[in-house]
């Protein structure tokens, strides 16, 4: 088996979720599945009912009840060491940016055998600045120290500046002037989430400086964000003012624009595009939206991940997913004569592990 | 064979069409095919000829000057009633809002064997309480109470202003000053076809108050139309804004944007997502469109539809066309053990009947 | 073999490219591959790999050291002749407006043993209509004059106007005194490479004029163009204003918003679309792209054509993609029942060759 680096996840549960809080991992949404409807009932259920009853001693497709009554008479500590170790990644780059009782990257890391490491994520460590310091110059002084501090450990940035703002933001870094100002009004407003497009630029280019690869959420997610605002076509201008910066510039999921991702990927030396949440999301169609990156994206160019977070399950599901897709799409290839099997096994190896360690020097 | 809620269509042409006219109901085009070619050249021109001729006892693709003869031959009645009756189709909810000598739902619900309930398309709606009604004040007291009555018996109701305006709308409800300029105005102006964003949103935030579920039209359609205007998710911020209401938002085609309104699905509790014309119009490719909606839609969030109008031959098509796509969908996945044979069952009779009898109480 | 019309090409070198300046020509991007990959690892790179091996008398997929060093044995006028005319295509309409050391279309002609006739790039014409007269009115005159002159050897004309500036261009022709001072400013700056919205839309109605096809470009291409910007739906305005002169409109590439421009073809009568790089940059995906211009595009609309440049590889590789795509999609549904086989083999000819010998006259 292939060896994975999900370079794009995040922690898991310490404890057992309740029922809902399980369904609610299922879904991108921010409510309850709507009267007479499950989330159970997507192509993320139905993987998760595929692929990871066995690995706790049950028949696959089992019913949800009788799935999650097992994995509490496994408790959490049990059910995540059996999943995780089952999902076959070797190691994890782990954005702590979200909020939960998460195991942090080295939990992660001991829960599963595998290594692990940190991405840091630019809003949360700007937020967590403010508490300490309010005013602006210092603040900004000390953000700078905090980026230059996370840049020695960390094996990248990630920015959700598409949940916070839209990725049709200005392509330049804020002048001194408009930067100062946007910090003092918000910090003068109680620091809070950032949505200012201008301290959301501040942070891009500011992490394009360190020389570590920058992840950007693009395409969907939770309905914190407008999805016809997070084409990561609308990071052109950006892609072309950082480029001169070295930045490696990391497209994360861009499902349904991930063929747009491609193209940048392509065209553009330091841009790379990830799969992440757009095979887990889509289930039994993981094959088809896998094949829509291998269209334009360089196979040097297109990186695994699960953006797992919160269950075990969805680091299972994500792996599965990823391999069985791949898997049939390099045997169409080589049973029609279009690739070579030597070559399908470099690209195999490539998508799964070896561009991201290239990347990241995972 | 499974039952069909068709949860939106239209009525049948009450005379023979000729040979031009029935042409003319092969494509969106408001022109004759361009020199040298014919809109029976295309999925859906191929999808009728595989389908109808044999229920008018002719072979399979034979030629259309062939088929029309024999459908002259039979005459409108015979033939409509051959073509319904063999579609499967069991509810009809029929939009009549449209132009031409078309049956009544009771016309369609006779001539098919089939029940049949009204939906009622806001704009013409609108249009016709002016032909009575011209002074603004006692104008939008005439629409409320319209459409009040109109809730009393249709199974909801349905808006076109994305081909009237795109979906780019203001996504708040019109102010009072507003609103009543924006009548005065267009009164004024004779009162023909709405096409103010401000009296499109009146209609769309009166019939969010009435309860009903609310079909929009979103994706492809006639030239009318800016494709790029009726991207589903540009309705984003008025679905967020119409949630407290309660009000059900049924997103109609979709195509070539039916993966954003399967996204507006999962993640918004009160949207659902149709499939309507991006299977009819697409013929061999019905069972790839199809798949595409069922990456992020949950499954009881996705509702048939055929949009049928004007031809029996459009509600044969599009019935045959989503059964055979399905079924071959559900073969695959449960073939490839991704699904249970339970689970597609389940999953069929939703999406064929189920979720429209839930959304619609039909 | 079906003969084939490429209605869309360029020339092809007339030296033996180093390996650097091979590999260039297998990505759209402006730059070398990143660190530690390769532009043929691509599909476009597999494809050539696949197919062209054996024409120089190696093995399918070779490695690209031997395919160049074999190439270079053979001398480039040996390896064109040998690629070329196992391409199948019969004519080529030569776009003549790319820089480099390229064949003319009758040397391409003469090298294939097949036809050519020329495209003429308007923003080149207009640009060496420039190098000559520098006075405002002259320019526009002697721009007409070089026009219509063109337009009596011309197969049609081509615009880069999506390049240059976008396809979202106001749709109305210029005004005389918008036109007057934007040639006057763009003279008196030095007449360099025409980015002027206003000059590019009197190019295009100025083509429009003389009733020859106007091809446009649209979609992915080179990292000068915005993607975004190239979406054909965004010349829906244009194709509205400009339908009342006749001037039929083609819309090349697409990718990766075909469909769309699958859609305008259909409502349109004036609009064809065009397979062109959309098929050679995806390679074992060629297949599952030209399915979706399948969807809405009517039959007797769709062209075929290589968009090659520059490496008489990428001939083969178009049109060995485009037959074998064809083939696989007509083979699926006439074995399913969807389409008879006597449709199918009328379709491949009208997509392969009839419809750009209608079009162009060719």
């Amino acid at each position: 088996m292939l060896p994975l680096v999900d370079h794009h996840c995040h922690g898991v549960l310490r404890s057992d979720p309740d029922d809902a809080a399980f369904e609610a991992f299922l879904t991108e949404s921010d409510a309850p599945a709507a009267p007479g409807t499950s989330f159970f009932d997507t192509q993320l259920g139905f993987a998760v009912r595929r692929w990871c009853p066995p690995l706790l001693g049950l028949d696959a497709h089992c019913p949800p009840e009788r799935y999650l009554a097992r994995r509490r008479e496994l408790g959490a500590q049990e059910a995540n060491r059996l999943l995780l170790s089952a999902s076959g990644i070797t190691t994890f780059l782990v954005d702590t940016g979200l909020p939960g009782d998460l195991t942090s990257p080295a939990e992660l890391a001991e829960a599963s055998g595998a290594a692990a490491r940190e991405i840091v994520r630019l809003e949360l460590l700007a937020e967590r600045v403010a508490e300490e310091v309010r005013d602006p110059d210092k603040f900004l002084a000390a953000l700078a120290d905090a980026i230059a501090a996370a840049a020695r450990t960390a094996a990248g940035f990630k920015s959700v500046a598409g949940y916070r703002y839209g990725l049709d933001l200005c392509p330049e870094p804020p002048g001194p002037a408009e930067l100062r100002a946007a910090t003092a009004g918000w910090l003068a407003a109680g620091a809070g989430r950032i949505t200012s497009p201008v301290l959301l630029r501040h942070l891009l280019w500011s992490a394009a400086g360190t020389g570590l690869p920058l992840q950007l959420h693009t395409g969907f997610g939770d309905p914190d964000l407008r999805l016809h605002r997070c084409d990561p076509l609308l990071l052109t201008d950006f892609i072309k003012a950082v480029r001169p910066t070295g930045c490696r510039v990391i497209l994360l999921h861009g499902y349904p624009y991930h063929r747009g991702a491609a193209y940048l990927a392509q065209v553009y030396p330091h841009v790379y595009a990830d799969v992440g949440l757009s095979l887990t999301h889509t289930g039994a169609r993981a094959e088809a939206v896998l094949a829509e990156f291998l269209e334009l994206a360089p196979f040097g160019k297109l990186l695994f991940s699960t953006d797992a977070y919160g269950l075990a399950e969805l680091y299972v599901v994500g792996a599965r997913l990823y391999r069985e897709a791949l898997d049939r799409l390099l045997n169409g290839w080589t049973g029609s004569g279009a690739w070579s099997a030597a070559d399908a096994e470099r690209v195999a190896a490539l998508v799964s592990a070896g561009n991201a360690e290239r990347v990241y020097g995972a």
